[in-house]
């Protein structure tokens, strides 16, 4: 089965007073479930268990209603009355034989409280990093006996759920962390030198003891580089440090590095294990386990840093959403099952949208509960129906790897040569060849089952699909870029003149691309926009990209990519305009008008490239329903469309949409739970 | 009591089958509590009624998973369990003789359906308006089935909760809408036409018209004009031919023009009653009555508008949540006591922020049921404590006032020879004299209460306080504005050359003025900067208004100004630089950095206003704290700091503040409810 090169992966570990059966440590996560969604909550990090990490850590859990991270979906601990929530958790963790870790935190500089109101504390009067109007209220030592306390307390709480193992938050955005960080300009004893800056950290340590007890374990989450350059905390300069000053003081450390941008960098901007330079000399200073993570999907590399005593467990937040199941999947050698992650950060979107957890790779992510569906498992079929899906990209695999793994007879038709759709054409772009795993991973699970045909080079129309005589038939034939304007700014086609030639993201990827000064206009702003100026401006062009939005790729700032986008496109000498939104052509000027104030803009180019909004391919689902309405479509009764085709959206809604289909195939009645108010209160 | 003049305001009137007592119109406002908080929600719509409101509204309430709008905070009747939510507020209402109504709808192009991951559906095939990766489908004939039949369950639920009168929502980011306005450019029998375009919400009145019953009313909300140009729906063209068209179907026409910015654009820019243009001749097309908003807190408009034919009953949203006593008031001729409306818009703020509703001038709107504040009673004193405020702004006025309610002595001292603290100062700049109600209406309360005693020009030292020998010592002594630079982008003092002078706010306020070639650098994000800019600019300067962030005064998209503020700002000629951090001057020149990509950025001035955080006055705090450290403070153990001189924020939150400290003096276990997840679902 697996390879004994791994087994050091499944040695135990003691931590403190509890013992962890591997060493796979799920990171704390957002999710977008948390306190307000407990029960979904609950079921997705026992799946977590179940998958084989041997710890299972919350997201932030706030100790204090003075650290309101609200309407942000967390965990909190300020009142018993948080407790049966994060119990419910716990049981689910412990079900399946793994520790529970709460993720204890105090946010500063970053909360508004807005829900609480309560004033926001920290270590200087500064304003909050949002743009809401509150600003922070320097703490004074009463206000540090006061925290010390309400951390007990929450310590206290959290053991009463049953966590196995206390975490003292020392991230970014934590208060702990912003008094350790050479920023705080305090005068007391909380302030310069870095004996003084570590003290608060110091105390919660010993709170958390306190309020734990015997039973429990207490871990540090610390970053130990701010990646803030000689202003911020450096590794080097303090970090290892810090870590050396409270060696033995915690049972665990669990590393991070720089903002959430920084720790959770997408496959675009940085590879596996990216974090490994800043953990070097750690292992020096504390004989305490060591967590780091760096996206890491790759056995060898896990057992690399294991071995080479860089990495006492490996931490994974990310590739535990994309697949939950890997630790299993190592430890019974079922390596090409693993299902990677594509660094695309979706998931982290999630948070921001407040909304379930979800994954590109991982369709069931967020939906263990309210749908009942599980990552490894699904329904059998319920009768000997035959499917016929059109379509190999993102959508059409999902759908016949799922309705294959249902048991149902699966045949599915791609036009062209190779599989993948616009996962295969995209992932040709800068940065996204990660992407590809989205493809290469259902294409192998293809391969397995005998009941799913692939036939390529099969453009399929009308009278072979009604030939072929199937019970259902899914179309999953995408969407293409549309040519006319019409995006978010446009609601009807542009007057585009001819002495401007206009280009598509569809064109550039089939190698039709433009030379010269090239506008590229972004009314999508998601990445495609940035990724096609980055390659024409690779090739040598004098790329401009403009917008109608405030940000370039202003999506990506719910995938932590906004920042490193921007400076990408400068370092590629990408000009970038933000605020305008295209109004036509006329001989070669693209002419805009600022998106607020109306005033009008001209730009002289040789080529424009409209990225604003897709069309979906829905000529076989007309002419198919016009068949069955006329009653000439044989059995055929109904016609689906999945993905792209029904609605053009990112790829992990098209993986999705695969993957409901497959899920409600045949099935009128499928779960939907809700988690309701008690009115009782 | 009440003028005669007034009592056409409390005149019943029939709508359908249902007779609202007065022409008090609650038209349907967002509230940040809805499905979520749905005991708050009720207890705040309660009020509502209690205070006179005849017809109380839900906020938007939709219809079906695939209209979702989540995470906003709203209501939805998309199964059974969510009728006792909605029962709950019927109740509340009712209790008080009031009517309830539910505003039923569904979005379209708005909605990205982030938590039920249904595909949105709208009239053409386009990009949702936010800038997630969604796409709208173009509904076709069986989806336009559905959505009827979807909307008719949720009337029957609507029904079953309890409600007087369902509403038909026809606003902007609405189906029904997106259906009527021209840009609709469906091809079948639900485009082309106006015929054609609003068979849609003819339909829909008719559902819930069967949905509803003999029961209920039915109403509609709709546009009549969309401020869109000759591309939009206009009033004249076609907006009151479509209330011509279905003039008699509904009991009740609520109108609405154009999108919520327009429909609710703060003082700075719109006065009282800006929609009565819109609303000429619509009388002649329906013998229905007509509700109308327009920020109305005159009751002489009222009754003019009534009088006068325009409306029938008196639409409000924010006034009805700065004073939910209004009518009342009214109704026994405490005109003075109203609690005027300050057209802020921190109310809708609060729907961004996905947190309960906040007002400025009703510091207990949405804390009715959480802590059991209500806006017109307060606990009597405990004790006969004696209390003594330094400061008269915000804060302390609303603390002197709320504390002189429950029945204490208290003494207000200021500094200046008038009351309103940064009130009186902002309220001269240009677009802010309303926000003066603030102070008018305390210092107007506080004229009417025997215990509380005011000082002006009485600038209190240590001394002075101490011998004033009060019970308790209250500091609301306020915060200036930095001079260091230091902000959201800078945690330590810039280095500042004095060939650069610099300004800030408080220079302006106090008569300061810089002349010349001027950089407003705005690291503060709300109204201050572009307001100081826009003073500076009509005075004949040359302004350039800076910022690091993607847009002006970007704190202001929560309070629906900041498309305004940009048009404004550029037609009184201030040129806008966005995303560039001032790291310094040097000379006459403010150097910058692009706050993505760090490029530096040199701008030749000749004055510099810094418009960044502000310091909170501790000076009192610390010496009397110091005095009672040394037990040389007399009878005094505690002094506490209330508003901008405790942590500085935005005017609501200082009238907050300072109403919180009333609230809670002697009270050392103030209630705070909070909503829980039923975990036995």
């Amino acid at each position: 089965m697996r390879d004994p090169r791994f087994d050091i992966l499944f040695q135990p570990l003691q931590i403190g007073p509890v013992v962890a059966r591997n060493r796979f440590y799920q990171t704390p996560h957002c999710n977008g479930m948390g306190n307000l969604r407990p029960q979904a909550h609950a079921a997705m990090r026992g799946i977590k268990a179940e998958g084989g990490w041997a710890v299972v850590n919350t997201e932030h859990c706030s100790v204090h209603p003075s650290g309101d991270l609200m309407p942000e979906v967390l965990q909190m601990l300020w009142d018993d009355g948080d407790i049966p929530p994060l119990a419910l958790m716990v049981e689910a963790v412990h079900e399946h034989g793994s520790l529970a870790g709460v993720q204890l935190a105090y946010p500063a500089y970053y909360n508004a409280n807005r829900m609480t109101r309560d004033v926001p504390l920290g270590p200087m009067d500064r304003p909050v990093s949002g743009h809401h109007p509150v600003q922070v209220r320097a703490m004074d030592k009463s206000d540090i006996k006061a925290l010390l306390c309400w951390w007990k307390a929450a310590a206290q709480r959290a053991r009463k759920a049953g966590f196995d193992i206390l975490n003292v938050d020392s991230n970014f955005s934590t208060i702990a962390f912003q008094f350790i960080s050479p920023r705080n300009q305090r005068t007391d004893e909380y302030g310069g030198s870095l004996k003084n800056r570590v003290r608060l950290l110091k105390e919660l340590i010993e709170v958390t003891r306190e309020g734990g007890g015997d039973a429990c374990a207490v871990s540090v989450r610390l970053i130990i580089d701010e990646l803030f350059g000689t202003e911020g905390l450096r590794a080097a300069a303090e970090g290892i440090e810090v870590i050396g000053m409270l060696a033995e003081l915690p049972d665990l450390w669990d590393l991070v590095v720089g903002t959430w941008a920084d720790d959770s960098p997408t496959s675009r901007f940085a590879a596996e294990n990216d974090h490994e330079p800043f953990m070097a000399g750690i292992k020096a200073v504390t004989t305490k386990p060591v967590v780091g993570v760096g996206r890491f999907t790759s056995p060898d590399t896990m057992a690399s840093l294991v071995r080479r005593g860089v990495l006492d467990m490996i931490g994974a937040a990310r590739p535990s959403i994309a697949d939950p199941f890997l630790p299993k999947k190592i430890e019974e050698g079922r390596y090409e099952d693993i299902r990677e992650c594509i660094g695309c950060n979706i998931c982290v979107s999630s948070h921001f949208a407040m909304t379930n957890l979800r994954c590109t790779q991982n369709p069931t992510m967020g939906e263990e509960w309210r749908r009942g569906w599980h990552p490894e498992r699904i329904a059998g079929k319920s009768s000997n129906a035959t499917v016929l899906v059109i379509g190999g990209g993102p959508a059409g695999l999902e759908c016949a790897r799922a309705l294959g793994e249902r048991g149902y007879g699966v045949t599915l038709a791609e036009r062209e040569s190779r599989l993948g759709g616009r996962v295969t054409l995209e992932g040709e772009l800068p940065g996204l060849r990660e992407w590809l795993r989205v493809r290469d991973w259902r294409v192998t699970q293809i391969d397995k089952l005998a009941n799913v045909g692939v036939y390529l080079e099969s453009d399929l129309g009308v009278a072979d699909i009604l030939e072929f005589d199937a019970d259902a038939v899914v179309l999953a034939t995408g969407s293409q870029w549309r040519r006319d304007g019409i995006g978010r700014a446009a609601f009807k086609p542009l007057a585009l003149s001819s002495g401007l030639p206009v280009f598509t993201p569809d064109d550039v990827m089939g190698g039709n691309i433009p030379s010269g000064r090239i506008i590229v206009y972004d009314d999508d702003h998601y990445y495609m926009g940035a990724v096609i100026a980055e390659k024409l401006a690779v090739a040598g062009n004098d790329v401009t990209l403009v917008t109608p939005a405030a940000d370039v790729s202003s999506f990506t700032v719910n995938t932590l990519e906004n920042i490193r986008t921007a400076k990408r496109l400068h370092e590629r000498g990408v000009v970038m305009v933000t605020h305008k939104a295209l109004v036509g052509t006329q001989d070669d000027q693209a002419l805009f008008v600022d998106a607020r104030t109306g005033a009008a803009e001209h730009r002289e180019a040789d080529a424009l490239v409209l990225v604003t909004a897709r069309l979906p391919r829905t000529e076989l689902f007309t002419a198919l329903t016009a068949r069955i309405e006329e009653r000439q479509a044989g059995r055929l009764r109904r016609v689906s469309c999945i993905g792209d085709c029904e609605a053009p959206a990112a790829i992990f809604a098209a993986v999705y949409s695969g993957h409901r289909f497959a899920q409600e195939f045949e099935n009128d009645d499928p779960i939907l739970r809700r988690e309701r108010i008690n009115l009782a209160a």
